[in-house]
């Protein structure tokens, strides 16, 4: 199968007639073929046509015909195989077993999410029956399920050419929900997104669903994904991407006659909190987790560590001469676009020349266009607290250490802090009790907290929570990882004196999905094992 | 106990310094002492500063300490006795047993968020354990909460003087998650609120808990609640009433720094589909029901049925007949406010001047002030369709009958309306197939649907939804009525390979709460019954 440049709009192989948009080896600076021509307003309305056409049918899809879809989809994914492999590692410059990871854990999340439809906890079934005898007025039979928002429209991130993007979380949980989707592919890895895309629309016929469930289109500005987002049948955005990229998308989604929400998961710079007995304890060891986690695939993780805060003192001085010893003997990495290399030299360029701030180590140059170097800055806690910038995320391998005099300037940085992803605690024994302390605070400010590990590396399972206030996402209530993600693209509905014969599978009187309803403020048991 | 005309600012009664708003009789239009002076830009950053400063130490209360607290506010509601009934009447022009009700209904609310409080489903827990030998890399320790997004601002609703201001729906479900709430009392029942604010804050001073948990604010125009919107510690709103009013908090809530939830329940007419085997059985009765709905407290619900569509003929020349005969012998009644009636008596002649429709009925006049008298009017399926200020919501007694040729021109009308709080079907047996054939756009147009019943009366129960697309509401994911609108208070937090010793108690090893977490993918069976 060749790779042709062309959208899907629906099962259709269209080609765009806007300013093309091509994939660069970031390792050569070298042109990909073909070129992606953008999609034209009317092709983005043609993508949405089709995708509300097919939500009414789409959405009442049986749990298992939703799982198997799902499951589909992993299959065609993993039938393009080395292919994909090559073409990502080629757009992306990632080396091959991180893709190869990646391509896995994207089949896995959908058939996790298919295993969460299946299981329809999240149709959060309520059952409050008649009580036609009550005083002063009888009770009605009341009956609430969750219905899906609507077609949603999903941005693919340059960091997870598979994870995050076509056939990623975000689309694989809008689709779990029951919402058609339309992917903006992201313009670094075209190629990747039409072989997905086309697995996705593979998965699509074979299950004999509506065309529409699934569209992808392309664009070079920011045309596109502004039509797809001010589109009325539109109903909710996926995003994973810049601050400034993401608020503008809230802007669109606000001024709409009819508002929709946006999942933008932005920015983050993952605080790591080093408590006085374990820096004490094991100061070399966490210089060395602390740096291989700063420096996994170029530091070109949301959750990458870009923040370290410990109490000054010999402890500290032993971690951060551990820490820049190691950096500096990190090699260069390829970054994934030559923007995102630009950027990141000019956000370490600024703190460079931040004159709060004092360069600890540099990694070592590379060889070739688009060489990230690892950095590692260091600053006082009154500095921080004094100077916004500070806090401005570097997308790549680059971290501060913020030295604080004692506990309470800890919790002030703490609570300086913007929203997060990720807040993390190394600590011992002797820390629980600051560390408790400091809990409330971390609490507030982000939406995993670990103790003794790294953030980078998101688990996809039930528990995972990649999300967080402000600026870390758009809306702190979700997540975009993990199976509650599903919860994003659902609104209750209440049916009220419905007789069964209008009242969809999940709220018919014997429960014939077998759901653990909440009846009448009890919660069941399930009736079969 | 007097009326003092102050603010509570925690357990302080303080009078504010700006222009003071003074409730006023309807029925009489004579001014209700004391005046509420308005608060200040301060005060209202004082309310914010101690609910912020309660809001660590509140969040964390045991459950059976918040259930407790819910419980014994609505003990200090039913202590208040008569007073408050007699207050309430005078300011709102509503009858004795209406209010009776609705104290009723306010302190079953408080019970029932304490039940759901102590039964911690909200809690959404999910462990999933780690897998120290998994391949590639082993899995962490990953278990997730809710916990409260932070201080509320509520705003109190006119037409529910008790179920939706101070301690209403928003308060109880706040304050149920675990946020304090900071209060902007209606103009229009200043009296009634203070009585109700003194109550909570009895329950707050007797229940030992942080006085930030709960202030009341008065301001007679815009600035308070402006202020409270836009102050940093303010995490989430809750609004019931007009369309501007609740646009206005939205832009507010979005320009911030960071952004927060704005949960305004604001503007639906509520339609009602006839269908034309029940309208041809009983069209008397139908009338009958919807003309008591119809002028049911003056028509001031927001799910007042401002809509009714059936397909012409001579059933529906019937039913029109009734209920315009109804409609012409119904006493005018006094509206809750002048201000209301104004808008009420603007919206209906804007109809009777409208020359797509046309007016079919006119209730009694009354006598005094604020009489509102009922009104039906007619128009046909092309002008509605042609005409968007048919659809716009008159708070009163006022309804619009439109009718349609066949049910294709029905299913358009449906199509084209915007966001309901309710859509109402009226069917018999034979009608079942073309209910059916409405039911998806009904699905996507409105929060509850209703078969053969009346949508003014909102059950507080588990599986109610009074919520739905805009500008119904400004969010239609959630509901403002029923326990799910604790859920509206809430964000998820992850906790990665914590040590017991730091989890909270909702998550630690053993399940001491007794909550059916999610564990590795299956519901826990409750270990005590």
């Amino acid at each position: 199968m060749n790779l042709t440049g062309k959208m899907l709009i629906g099962q259709q192989a269209v080609a765009g007639s806007r300013e093309a948009s091509q994939a660069i080896d970031p390792a050569t600076d070298e042109p990909l073929q073909p070129p992606y021509a953008g999609g034209t307003i009317e092709q983005v309305d043609q993508a949405c046509a089709l995708a509300w056409a097919a939500f009414d049918s789409y959405r009442e899809t049986s749990l298992e015909v939703r799982a198997g879809f799902l499951e589909t989809i992993a299959e065609e994914i993993e039938a393009l195989g080395e292919r994909l492999i090559e073409r990502a590692m080629a757009e992306t410059g990632l080396p091959r077993q991180r893709i190869h990871g990646e391509r896995g854990r994207t089949c896995q999340q959908l058939r996790t999410f298919a295993r969460t439809v299946r299981a329809g906890e999240w149709l959060d079934v309520r059952v409050d029956r008649a009580q036609p005898a009550r005083q002063p007025l009888p009770r009605p039979d009341l009956r609430q399920r969750q219905v899906p928002l609507g077609p949603v429209a999903v941005f693919g991130a340059s960091n997870f050419p598979l994870a995050f993007s076509v056939a990623g979380g975000d689309t694989a949980s809008a689709l779990a929900a029951g919402c058609p989707v339309v992917v903006k592919a992201h313009g670094a890895h075209p190629g990747t997104s039409e072989l997905v895309g086309r697995a996705v629309a593979r998965a699509v016929a074979r299950c004999a669903l509506p065309e529409g469930v699934f569209s992808l289109l392309y664009g070079s500005g920011r045309e596109v994904g502004t039509a797809l987002v001010a589109d009325p049948r539109i109903r909710a955005v996926g995003f994973t991407g810049s601050r400034s990229g993401g608020l503008a998308l809230c802007q669109v989604a606000q001024a709409r006659p009819e508002p929709i929400p946006v999942y933008a998961e932005m920015s983050s710079i993952n605080p790591v909190f080093l408590f006085p007995a374990a820096l004490q304890a094991r100061g070399e060891a966490l210089a060395q987790g602390f740096v291989a986690s700063l420096t996994q695939g170029a530091g070109q993780f949301c959750t990458n560590p870009g923040l370290v805060i410990a109490r000054q003192g010999p402890a500290l001085e032993r971690f951060v001469a551990a820490a820049a010893e190691r950096v500096q003997r990190s090699p260069a990495q390829t970054m994934l676009t030559p923007g995102i290399f630009q950027a990141f030299e000019a956000g370490v360029g600024a703190l460079a020349e931040q004159p709060l701030a004092r360069t600890l180590a540099t990694g070592l140059p590379g060889e070739g266009p688009n060489q990230g170097q690892a950095h590692l800055f260091a600053t006082q806690a009154q500095a921080f607290l004094a100077e916004p910038a500070l806090q401005a995320e570097v997308f790549g391998a680059a971290s501060l250490i913020v030295a604080c005099a004692d506990a309470e300037q800890v919790r002030q940085v703490a609570e300086h802090m913007e929203g997060q992803l990720t807040a993390t605690l190394h600590l011992d024994e002797a820390d629980l009790d600051e560390a408790r302390a400091l809990l409330p605070t971390l609490e507030r400010k982000a939406g995993r907290l670990l103790v003794n590990g790294w953030p980078t590396g998101v688990e996809v399972c039930d528990a995972m929570v990649h999300g967080g206030p402000f600026p870390a996402t758009s809306d702190p209530r979700t997540t975009s990882v993990g199976t509650a993600a599903i919860l994003r693209f659902l609104r209750p509905v209440c049916y009220q004196d419905f007789p069964d014969a209008l009242l969809p599978a999940a709220l018919r009187h014997g429960n014939p999905l077998q759901l653990r309803r909440l009846l009448d403020g009890q919660r069941e048991a399930r009736q079969h094992a």
